[in-house]
Formats: C-alpha cells, sequence, structure tokens
C-alpha cells in the first residue's frame, strides 16, 4: 500500500472519509459509496441516517468498508461519552468520531465539553478521532489529551463555504503531532484537494456528496479531488510571483 | 470515449494540455508528460524548450501525443502570423496555439494585436486556439473571430497566482460558443480543479509541472485534479449556506 | 492643498469621483454630493441621470462641482467620438469620460473601440479619462495615446463585487504614468480604501452610494474611506507574517 | 455624542481602541494617538509598553485618555486574574482586557484558560472585555459568562493578516448581546472598514500603527477607516450582481 492513511493502528489506502447522512436512499449511498474508493464511513449513533435501522451498517459490512460511529447529535460532554459507550457496545469497536457541537444552528464544536469529553473517552480506551473547530490550540489540547486524529472544520457543517481560513489549518497542520483530517464545510472537489495541499492527512464529507445533484459523480470527483492534492503537496508547487516568468527562454 | 474534449474536429479523452516549457531535461519531460495523461502538448517555435533541437517533437511522436505548434515569444500581429506559417511548414499542421504578448516582464497579451492576428490566421485556414487575458469581451471577439478555442489565463505566465478573477471565467464561459481552456497562471492541483468547476473545458498548463520539485508528481497531481473539476461541474454542487445544516435530523 | 489629486493642468483636493446616475430624486442626489465631498462629478450625455432634463447641470453649478460628461451608452467608437463632441459643444469643456461598452449586459468596455475613440480624441484635443477593463496591457496603450488618467474597474458596472483582482491593479498602478482611477464595481467604503492602498489615485463610483438604502450616509462612508486608503498608502503598511508577534517585548 | 460606543456604563465617541506596544518611543505613539482620536487605550501590566515605567501611563493622563489594563502575557487563568487584581490596585480602575494566551509563537486564545479566568473575574466584579478568537461558541460562552465586550482576532496578534474568516466574524455579531471588537491582525486601513461593515462595534489595533513607517499617518488612516465602515454598516449597501447594471436608464 503505497502512500497509506496511518491513524492510530490501522491503515488505509484511501484518504477520503464518508459521512453517510443526507443521502436520498440507501441505492444512492451504496453507488456514492462505492464511487468514493472510502475505507471508513461514519455513522450516525443519534441521528438517522437514511432510513435509520441497521441498513446502513449492513451496506457498510457489505461493501467491506469500516463503519465508524460518531456523537453527532451531542451537546455536552456526558451524552457524548455516554453515546460512544453505547456504540462500542454496538458496532464492537473502540473507535469513535467524536462530536459535541454547542447548538444546531452553528453545529460548532463546543470547545469545553469537547475537551472533557476527549478526556474521558482517551481514558476510557476509546480511539478518539475529535472533530474540532479551526482553533489551533484547541486542536493542539486535543491532541495533548491523546486523540488520535484532530478534525478541524473548514466551514460550517453543510454550508459548503469551503476552508474559510486556511491559515489556520496551516497553523494545524505546522504542529500537529497526530493526523489531521479536514471535516466539514467542503462544497466541492477543488476544496477536497485544497486541504490536502495545505497538508491534511484526510477529508471527511458527507452532505457535499449525498445532496449533490448526481451524488456518486461527486463522490467520484472528491475520490480525485482528494488525490490530486495529496500528489501535489507531495510535489512540491512552485513558488508564487509577481512578475511574469517564461516557462522558457528564447531561443 | 466518454466525455470528449473536442475543439474543431478533434476529441481528445484527457482534458489537460501540457506545455514543454521549463523542465530540466527531456527525460524529465517525459515522464511528466507521460503521468499527465495528455494528448495534446505545445511545443514553442520561437523559444527554447528543453535543450531545443527536435528532441521534444521527436519525444511527443514517440509518445503519441499531438504537437500543438505555439506562437511563444512574439509581439505583433506579423511576427505570430509568420511564426504560424513556418510551423505550418516544419510540422505539418495548421493548428496553432496563438501568442502574441505585450511585454516580457507581463507576458500579457496584447489585445489589439492578438484579435488582429487571429483575424489572419482564421482567413488563411488555420485552426486558431488564442491564449488571451480573461477579458470577457476580448474572448467574445475572438470567437466571433473564428477561433477553434479562446484560452483565457488565471494570471500572468509562470506566476502560479491560480485564478485572480473566477467571475471573469465564469463570464466567459456563459457566453462562449467555442471551448474555453483555462491558460496559465495554474500552481497546483486545486486551482486547475477549479477552473473545470468555473465551466472550463480544459486547462493548459506548463511551468507548475515542468518547474515542480518533482514534475512527475505533479503531473499527475493535475490530471486527477482537472478530471475531479470536470466531475464535479457536471455533479451539480450544494449550494452555499450561511447557517450550518445537520447531514441528518435527529433520529 | 495638501496631496492633491492632479489630473491633466487640473489641481482637485478630493479623490473621490462622483458619477449621478441611479439616484430616486435630485434632492437625495444633492445630499450625497455634498456628504461625498466631490469636486469632480460624471454626467451621462447619453443616459438619463436622475429625472434628465439640464437639472443635474443646474444642481452641479449650484454646489460648484465641476461636471464630467461621460459618453455612457456609447457601443463604438464613432458613437463615443460625437458624444464627446456634442457634450463639449453642450458643456463647453474639452475633457471628457470616455466609455465605450460592448453589450449592455456586462457593460465591459470594447478594448478594440475604446482605443481608437482614445486615440482620435485626444488628436481632437481633449482630455480624456478613459475608463477600461483591468487589462494592464491596455491601460499602458491608452496611456501612451495620450490619455489623462486610466480609469479601471474593479468589476463590471453596477454589481457592488468589489475589486475582483487586485493583482492586475498593482500591474496598473506600477507601470502608469498617468493618474489611475478606480472606476466601477464598487460596493462598499472597505473597497474604496482597498483601491487606494493599491495605488490608485482617486475612486470613481455612482450606484454604490445612490442606490444605497441610505445615499447621504453612504457618501460620507466613501469620503472618509477615500481617505483613509489614500492615508494608509503613505504610511508604509506592516508586512504580513505567518507566525505572531507581540506588540511588546516581555517586561 | 451621535452614535457613541457603549461598553457597560461609559459612552465613547472613537470606535478605535489604541493598544500602546511597539512604538519607537512615547514621542511618536503621543502624536499616534492623538491622530487615532481614541478615546481608549490599553497598557500592558506584564510587558513594556516602549520604555516601560510610567511614561505610558503619564502620557495617557496627559491626553485625557482612558487607559485599559490588558494581561498579555498570561498563559494560565491564575496569572491572568492576578494581573487583573494587581491591575486594578495600581490603576483604581475595575476594567480589565483579558487575555490568555496559550503560547508565545500564535498568541491564539487558550479558550479553556480564557473562560475560566472570565468567569471569576465577572464574579469579582471586573468589567471584562475579552480578547478571544473568532469561534462563535466561544464568544458566547464568554457572553453568557458576563464580560462587557467579546474581542475577536481577524488574524493572530502581529501578522497583519486582517480578517481571515469575515463568517465568523458575522457569526460573533449575529448572536452577540454584548459590543463586538475586532481585536488584532488589522494591517491596514481598508480592514478596519471591513471590520465595522461586518457589524462590529469597534476595532483595537496596536501594531499596525505603531510599527507602520508612518504611525502617525497610519492612526489617521485607522481613524477614518473605521468611521467609514461604521457609516457603510448603516448605510445598507448595495447586493452584489453577477451581471452589470447601468447606474442611468438609456435617455
Amino acid at each position: 500500500m503505497p502512500d497509506p492513511l496511518v491513524i492510530a493502528d490501522r491503515k488505509f489506502s484511501s484518504r477520503l472519509i464518508m459521512g453517510t447522512g443526507g443521502a436520498a436512499n440507501l441505492a444512492v449511498l451504496e453507488r456514492a459509496l462505492v464511487a468514493s474508493g472510502t475505507e471508513l464511513t461514519t455513522v450516525a449513533m443519534r441521528r438517522a441516517d437514511t432510513e435509520g435501522g441497521t441498513g446502513v451498517l449492513d451496506l457498510l459490512r457489505r461493501l467491506d468498508i469500516t463503519p465508524l460511529p460518531n456523537t453527532a447529535g451531542c451537546q455536552s460532554a456526558a451524552e457524548a461519552v455516554l453515546t460512544a459507550r453505547l456504540a462500542r457496545e454496538a458496532l464492537d469497536t473502540n473507535w469513535i468520531k467524536l462530536e459535541v457541537v454547542a447548538d444546531e444552528r452553528t453545529l460548532l464544536p463546543d470547545p469545553v465539553e469537547l475537551l472533557e469529553a476527549a478526556e474521558q473517552l482517551v481514558q476510557d480506551g476509546f480511539t478518539v478521532l475529535a472533530y474540532t473547530n479551526d482553533d489551533p490550540v484547541l486542536a493542539l489540547r486535543l491532541a495533548e489529551a491523546g486523540v488520535a486524529a484532530v478534525m478541524p472544520l473548514g466551514s460550517p457543517i453543510g454550508t459548503g463555504l469551503g476552508i474559510r481560513n486556511p491559515h489556520n489549518i496551516e497553523l494545524i497542520v505546522a504542529r500537529a503531532n497526530v493526523p489531521v483530517v479536514l471535516d466539514a464545510g467542503i462544497g466541492t472537489a477543488s476544496e477536497a484537494a485544497l486541504a490536502m495541499e495545505l497538508g491534511c492527512d484526510a477529508v471527511l464529507l458527507a452532505s457535499s456528496v449525498t445532496r449533490a445533484q448526481d451524488p456518486e459523480r461527486m463522490a467520484e470527483a472528491m475520490r480525485d479531488g482528494v488525490r490530486a492534492g495529496r500528489l501535489a503537496r507531495g510535489a512540491g508547487r512552485i513558488p508564487q510571483r509577481f512578475w511574469a516568468r517564461a516557462s522558457s527562454p528564447p531561443r
């Protein structure tokens, strides 16, 4: 596996993590998941992904995609910790994508509750992937608390506003000693590529694919966008210049 | 061939057009061209691509890539027309990428000389792909003059400043009745993807690949970026929103 | 007069040039003009500013504001030259703001017709202030043709999209040997300030004031914004840095 | 006093709050303060503003500018609370600008320590103006804790990167029930104007003035920029449009 994404003790060849929320139905979701090439996909414990029930989990099992339970919808550390424990029982995994949001209108993380929940879950043996805002300090605190990955937002969930503050993402990447996954806000493929060019290790997205007019095609676009950004980051781009420079000298 | 790029009477399955200038040597250029998947590559008639001589043309022939002669380095309509005619003789093709720049410092097109050269070459039976600034009016005038494609810049040649004015590119796309190729200024893969998302039909680039630290890898990044942007454009992205929206409703 | 704007043989203490189009009525326009502090204001020869008639000219005379006739609505060099001559007769001035637009939908300048009109009017003894797109080459050609000022757009007329391509404005300023006036596209005061910070000598605007909810207040805002940007340009701003820097060292 | 800035029980006619750090000497600082029109100016308790000593406080007294002590340099709630108490003794004021930063490299607020310090100081009877990152949730938590004003950054202190995330500032303004003061990151006057246009009630800055090449002139620029932005916000700007719109109809 060339250039794998490594989180905790696992390796993935795809750097695109998908969410399952927002798809019109399971058939649409299946085609999108396959097209995306994802190997890791979040499942909401407290929200109704597609028609709910065990349909999504069955689908992931059939597609051999690892389910990553999340605590979406939790607004306190206590709620999130409880949800994580229920998920561990139900899905037989100690991996958890931790979300503790402050309110339904912004769906932004509550920094204090988030950090508290992360500390508790780490102590409790969980492998925690923490959804956070783009504050470089909070990201560092989460890493110090022992999370397996920090997942800063580009912009609020479902807005499609892309990466509002690339400088913050660069600051997070510059100091992180755990993988950085850009999570939330991505609207289109060029933004997924940009996330990787800024130095993120992976991208997580849901609505931008599941709610696109053609989810399958957008999933494919995101797969290619993430790959393009990863390659470009490694290739060492040309510096920016004020004046022009001919590609070849006069003969 | 699904979703081909059509220019004049030819079809291409790749939407990435490469330039050959700036590569350290022919071996580097070869690996980059192969990685890019390009089927159409510009060759400067008046500039020294790599070591010059017929090396580049031999290479393209070997790789089965169509050479597209350009008039880079010409600063008047007369010079450009003459260069195009010499190219037609030398390469046995009536395709020409028309460049008429105003000066060496900006390498920006001279609108008046460019339009005049385009008119003459079209009348003379050439298939003209016209490198232009991002002025929607000039693009329309060139299309009316009969060029086969308009090629607006994202930013000046070799600057790596990306697409400085997406609004102008959108205006050009909205009114063009010929293919639009984003040409010049691209620095990294997310910008190539963005060009396609704005509605361009293809992307042309050279320095961003040939002068990258790892040209082969950047060529691959650009290939994927162009593909990602094309898919995303067709997939119908989600609209942007001010407030958040959960991907799934509460269960 | 400290730091005057000098165009041709005239000096102005205000660097805000106003247009009269778009105001609800003459009373609103009067309050806005006074609040703006402008000393030079365009009057359309072929468009109906406010209720039309000679009201606007009478108003400007009463306010001791110099009227600057423009050729708005002209789509060819011939039309523009004719309109300029009629304006010279009617207003007894050889100053003309030259506009030659390509179409009603974009109101963007037609580069070829514009340059031709500029050349004819200069030869005919006019003091020409040329509305142009943001192409640095066309701006240079206009200056070489002898215009008294080049007036690049920030974005298309009436869009309020601000300065879409600051890099182009900087390129124009870097090479211009005549005053540069940012004309068109400004939506709010910070954008007027930015125009001046980029090195423009003045700002021309109409709709952003006359169509604001409170034109008088917006006129005052623009007056202050232009002044702020001019001062900031002269004051030498701090450079941008990636990492923070405390304003004072630890005691 | 028309349109005063109201914080807690005090009114100010200027909406520009200055910092004193970074000035070359007291004479330069004096001219800048006067030019800025400020009525409220921060003084660092733990950092050496200009040559230190009581010079700055004497100067502010002479200029009749209210000193606002800050806790710059504190990295924990305990340190900040202690510093605030010392300031209260020394300056005989219960107003405090609260800063609790995480490290010297980013000077970004530590969200957890900041919130804790704010709660303690409010309980202790202080009027707290809290320097914070641009996280809308943390701003709300601080307001709920009883601070008199929230002061989100535009970008890290001293970077001159301007307002990196206008969307976050808009979210903070949309939900704040206390004054919002843009604090840190401003580099030039157009950015101060933008802060006000986004709905901030005031702007706080230091380095961009004190370290400019001409601090006095930049102070004047900032004064005008803040005023321009405030007026523009109140004036109701025109909406943005994709296509052009003539300021006047054809006659």
